[in-house]
């Protein structure tokens, strides 16, 4: 995007509409859902012709995919402004919490049910890469070590996807246990499973975070 | 139901056609979403005026509850079916696995992201709670049982959900990780999040089964 200051007023303009665009986007996800979403919809509350919106998206597909992006980076960005604190698990357990209830729509988008016919783009990948280095990176300087399991042999031979980062098995296995055990609670709080079992969900994600810092991690 | 001997032509012929509607429902969800619903597809697919198909199903959610409760009691049969063979949580966890593989589209209706504007039938707390009881069952049965952790106090003070099961905080709280942490790896991998990354994911599964039932559940 650059400096706004760079942009010609043209470009600005561009810009607003991207973003007015998305903002009835998730509007729509909102109230009739991702795989509903409608450009012609959208253009008719813009005050603006069919063809007219195509121009700033190609179509379903590329809006959607333009939102996927947001979210992971506002992901990354939540991770590393978590890590700029300093590097610890349960620092970026709590930070993932907050970022998945400010905005269930918008976890859901990323960890909910896939949408259908739609490809998630392939450029998401650098960004999904980022936030798991903040993880990988978090579970190496943890201290105690995990105390090694069976799964960590596998992991041993399967590394390609933790990238350059050269940490142990088992600290690539507390990564991946980061990821589904909180997901886990968080796509199931969000999605209303607990409504009226009059538990502390926030205790119940407390207690996760600290199995996770344990030697069994 | 009934069994099907006792029932007029009438009635066999409305449950023929209720199967056949459902059936075009999840053909639908598959390829466009459960929130594109539309009664009125349906009707046209099977050569029904609109108004023929509403003495089916008075409407969308009415048609999605029905789903939602066919997925459920799925669930609750297959776990019934696997507590024959022998109460063991290891059981149950690789039951669940099968029953999300084989019908992903099933399994994201009920754990996925919200349908919007739709809201789960009140009775399936029924059907919930017996799958439920399956599992306490199974987490009382454990040996040797969870070292105590802090969210077994909380859990000791609030244990409503459990029904009538008096089982200890430490077997429900292990209940409580199944659900979690097993959702969270099933609900990513449905989702294709593992993708491209090489892994075993029954492998990962697996640890996730084995580290319930250690000690620290």
């Amino acid at each position: 995007m650059g400096e706004p200051g760079t942009r010609t007023p043209r470009e600005r303009y561009r810009a607003q509409v991207q973003e007015e665009i998305k903002r009835h986007a998730w509007r729509q996800i909102a109230t009739a859902g991702a795989s509903a979403l409608s450009l012609s919809a959208i253009a008719r509350q813009l005050g603006m012709s069919g063809p007219a919106l195509y121009r700033y998206f190609a179509g379903r597909d590329e809006l959607i995919a333009e939102l996927v992006r947001d979210a992971y980076r506002s992901l990354a960005d939540t991770f590393a402004t978590r890590a700029e604190a300093g590097t610890d698990l349960a620092g970026l357990a709590y930070a993932l919490r907050r970022w998945a209830l400010d905005d269930p729509r918008r976890y859901f988008l990323v960890y909910g049910t896939p949408v259908p016919g739609f490809e998630a783009p392939r450029d998401t990948t650098r960004i999904t890469a980022e936030i798991m280095a903040y993880l990988l990176d978090a579970c190496a300087a943890e201290r105690p070590p995990p105390v090694p399991r069976p799964l960590d042999s596998h992991l041993a031979e399967h590394r390609a996807w933790a990238g350059e980062h050269s940490v142990p098995s088992s600290a690539r296995r507390r990564a991946l246990a980061f990821w589904t055990r909180l997901h886990g609670v968080l796509s199931l709080e969000l999605a209303g499973h607990f409504a009226g079992m009059g538990l502390d969900l926030a205790e119940l994600y407390a207690d996760e975070v600290r199995a996770l810092g344990g030697p069994r991690g």
